[in-house]
C-alpha cells in the first residue's frame, strides 16, 4: 500500500509515518519508483505499537528506539531480550537520590532475597524501586514501607499473570511485542484499577459513616 | 527559620521555593521586615510533598496545585477529598480514543459490576482503563484483557493495603497527604516490583531451558 492508505489504516499522519522512518522507529518503505514507497501489514502492526508505547505508555522517542532495536535483533536471547526490555520500559524520574538511597538499596537487596526473587540487585527496577522508597522516607512517610509485602505479593500475581499471557505467543517477534505491550499499557492498566479499588475501599471506610 | 535555611533543610533552591509561592504551592513566609520572611516545619513537610508528587510522581505543577487546594480545603468531607485527590492523580495520556473506545467503556463498566466495586464508571480512573484497554485492541492484543481478572485481584488487595495504612493516619492534613503519596509513589513502587517478579518469572521460564 502507498503511504497515504497507511496514515488512513493507522491514524498515524503522513509526516509522522516519515518522522519514524527517519528516527529508525519504522523500516522504510520497498521503493517502488524514486518517488514512491510501499508499505505492508508489518508497517501497520509496528506502527500501532509505536503509537501504544507513546500514547499510553508514555514513553520518549528513544526509549521506543532502544526498545525496537532488541525486538529486530535475532541474535538476543529470548530472555536477554526480555531484561532489555524491561530495563528500557522502567520510568526514570530524572531525580537525584537523597541520603536515603543507602539504605533504601539496601531494603530492596533485602526484599528480593527474601521473595527469593531471581533479579539483580542492580536492575533499573530495583533501582527505580529504591528511588521511590526512598522519596517515601523523605516525604515523611517511611512507614508506607510496611505494606511492601503487600505489594509484593500482587506483583508476583500480576506477574505471573503477564508470563502466562506471553507464553501464549510463541513466534519471537510477537513474543517481544506482547511483553512491551503488556508492561508499558499493562502500569496503566493496574494503575486505573488500584484507583477504582481504593475509591471503593474508601467509600467502605468513609463514605455513609461520616 | 529563613529561606536560606529553608532551602538547605529540603535541599529545594531557593529560587524554586519562591516560584511554589508564586504558583500557590506553598503559602508564604511570614513576614518579619518588608524584606524578609520566617518558615516552620508546615513548609519543610509540604515542600518534601511537593518534591515527592513532582519527581517520584511525575506530576505537573497543574495537577500539584488542584491536589494541594483539596488538601488545604476544610469544607471537603473526607470521602469527597480523597475522590478529588484520586481523580487529580490519574495519569492522563493526552491521546484521542479510537474506535474501540466505547467497547472498552462497556468492558470497563461490566467489570466493575461484577466486581461490586463501589466506583464511578465515568469516573477519571473508569475512563483511564478504557483508554487503556482501547489501546491494548488496536495494538493487536486484545487478549491481553483475559488477565484483567487476575489484575483486578492484585488491585484490590493493593488497595486494602493503602487503605490500611492511610487509616493509622487520623489527622485530616495527614490522612490526605498519606493517600496522596500512597497513590502516585506506590504506582511506582509497584511497577518497580512487576518487573522484578517478571525478571523472576521469566528466568524461570525462559533462563536456563533455552
Amino acid at each position: 500500500m502507498r503511504i497515504g492508505e497507511l496514515s488512513r489504516r493507522t491514524g498515524v499522519s503522513v509526516p509522522t509515518i516519515k518522522f519514524y522512518v527517519r528516527e529508525g522507529l519504522l523500516p522504510a518503505g520497498e521503493l517502488t519508483s524514486p518517488n514512491q514507497a510501499s508499505y505492508g501489514e508489518a508497517h501497520v502492526q509496528r506502527l500501532r505499537l509505536i503509537r501504544a508505547l507513546l500514547d499510553v505508555g508514555g514513553l520518549s522517542v528513544a526509549s521506543i528506539r532502544e526498545v525496537i532495536v532488541a525486538v529486530d535483533d535475532p541474535g538476543r536471547s529470548v530472555h536477554k531480550l526480555l531484561g532489555t526490555v524491561a530495563g528500557g520500559l522502567v520510568p526514570s524520574y530524572g531525580r537525584e537520590p537523597g541520603d536515603g538511597i543507602e539504605e533504601a538499596r539496601k531494603q530492596v537487596a533485602a526484599l528480593i532475597a527474601s521473595r527469593g526473587w531471581r533479579a539483580n540487585p542492580g536492575s533499573p527496577a530495583a533501582e527505580a524501586l529504591a528511588v521511590a522508597l526512598a522519596a517515601l522516607g523523605e516525604a515523611g512517610h517511611g512507614a508506607f514501607s510496611q505494606v511492601l509485602d503487600a505489594y509484593a505479593d500482587a506483583a508476583e500475581a500480576v506477574a505471573r499473570a503477564d508470563l502466562g499471557y506471553v507464553a501464549h505467543n510463541v513466534a519471537r517477534e510477537q513474543l517481544v511485542e506482547s511483553v512491551v505491550v503488556g508492561t508499558v499499557v499493562g502500569d496503566a492498566i493496574f494503575s486505573a484499577l488500584r484507583r477504582l479499588a481504593q475509591t471503593d475501599a474508601s467509600d467502605r471506610m468513609f463514605g455513609e459513616a461520616t
